[in-house]
């Protein structure tokens, strides 16, 4: 139970529940749970290009030939990756960071490999750069130091769009995102 | 009760807590209750130059001469005014379509009054449309109109940007989001 809720989201009562659970549970169940948490934990690494999760010394989408390799997306964190490919528009490959610029916390360039990603952006030829970092104080901070590390690469360097999310109304909009929204208008084409 | 529960958001139940609590009521707060909305209902009317709900036949925004009149700012509703408003960084005036197209709901640009607009466009000296119509089916519909309508009179003609809210993670946006916000990706300047 004490280790069960160190797990995110997962308090004391929770762990309880969860530790019966598994007690009560029929078949191989927990046997199941246990091996395939070994085999993950001992066959899941960093890709070596991308720092996304792989099984693979190279992950599926830094080796597969009909990506862009030409198009970089930079993220926080694999789950952002994840998300990006469920919306199926996005061709090119990715640099995972492992996490964004926090000061606070001791995060600097060097836990976030800074130095791989220049390394990549000037082997492969790149051709444009999304920063694709989170729209907090973190992600701020991480897109405002990369494009300054970046920018003297002489690639074309673009950060996402903050604004009004999809389907939604002006009115219930937080004035944060207002603020964005018009400054980030765009003409009509 | 039956009045009460045609108010949006108020079900039969809601009507019935509001209607036993007006009768319930001590001193005069339901003669003030009735004045008040008797008095707001004759003394409230639409601007006549930007349908605003105001108090006044020109609304304190058209008739300011604080703002930039040549800015203009195109919005579904009073509500976005105010959210606007509240946000302190637009100082142009607005035209306040009250709605938006739906051929569903049989309202066209004869209910929005964009003659109106387009009239206001031509007889002001305005540098910049700003449409800010929400970031649904009817607003999408109502900003691609009024594009076409407005693009013959030579103005600079912008929509507020669409994309990630202001303090949110990637990975929590829905996929219509990340694509606009993808598609609507700024270069560092």
């Amino acid at each position: 139970m004490e280790l069960l809720s160190k797990l995110p989201g997962i308090g004391p009562k929770s762990a309880e529940r969860i530790a019966f659970y598994i007690l009560r549970s029929q078949g191989d169940y927990a046997g199941s749970l246990t091996s395939a948490i070994s085999e993950a934990k001992s066959t899941i690494k960093p890709c070596r290009t991308c720092r996304n999760i792989s099984e693979r010394d190279i992950c599926e989408i830094c080796s597969s030939p009909d990506r862009d390799g030409s198009l970089l997306c930079v993220v926080e964190h694999p789950n952002d990756i994840i998300a990006i490919e469920k919306m199926g528009r996005f061709s090119g490959r990715y640099f995972c960071l492992m996490g964004a610029l926090s000061p606070l916390d001791g995060i600097g360039p060097d836990d976030l490999k800074v130095n791989d990603l220049i390394n990549l952006i000037k082997e492969k030829k790149i051709r444009e750069i999304i920063i694709a970092t989170d729209s907090d104080q973190e992600g701020d901070t991480t897109a405002l130091y990369l494009s300054r590390v970046i920018k003297p690469l002489g690639v074309r360097l673009t950060r996402i769009a903050f604004g009004i999310p999809v389907g939604s109304n002006i009115e219930y909009a937080d004035q944060a995102t207002l603020v964005k929204a018009f400054e980030g208008r765009r003409q009509f084409s």
